[in-house]
């Protein structure tokens, strides 16, 4: 396998593009990240979701700590070719590190932000194990 | 209605943040651009996706060319308050420039990006009105 679909990638000037993650079969959207060249190559290799982590500045195998991987079942890229899109099975249905199934859980209603899904588990179980 | 729900978005340093609009019903991701604080406002005051076009700029009522507008059925934000999801009715049933359904018709297969989606509206035929 060549690099010519990792070309083809419109990265950004600090090397990075959003990648989409969602979840296959629901069509639930579950969570945003960033992918540079080498968490996407990694992604691919390994099948599972390896997004680059801005806040921590490395490489992050999402589930790495929680146990939530993302397993990939297909990986798209739109047509500015500056957006990733994967479709994943979600380990324990849970992708949102505040314990929920998807990090889109507010909801604009009447001007104000609501959250609308519960918190699956507690978020100190998942992360202090 | 105050700006308190407008404050509590993340806008990052250019004013920008990367809104992802989906499908209602059919939960399929059609497009990612860009909102601006304008941009959102319009968008919840008019009921259509008013995004903001880094290559042009300016305010972008979508579909202000091709026809094809996006109403809002819903508006998220994610955990980190730095992403918009939109739930949209797709006017037309195109979303992308190329006159595809969706902007994500690349698919990666064996090292390659394969086009997996066909072109409903010739795009001369949606821009040259």
């Amino acid at each position: 396998m060549t690099d010519d679909w990792l070309n083809k990638v419109n990265w950004s000037t600090d090397g990075l593009i959003p990648a989409i993650a969602q979840e296959e079969g629901t069509g639930k959207v579950l969570m945003v990240a960033w992918m540079s060249r080498e968490s996407l190559t990694k992604t691919v290799e390994q099948g599972e979701a390896v997004y680059w982590s801005r806040s921590r500045n490395k490489l992050w195998h999402k589930g790495e700590e929680s146990g939530h991987i993302q397993k990939i079942k297909a990986i798209y890229l739109d047509c500015d070719e500056d957006v990733l899109l994967l479709s994943v099975e979600q380990t324990g249905g849970i992708a949102c590190h505040t314990g929920r199934e998807s990090c889109f859980f507010k909801k604009l209603v009447d001007g104000q932000w609501v959250v609308t899904t519960p918190v699956i588990k507690n978020p100190a179980q998942i992360y202090n194990k």
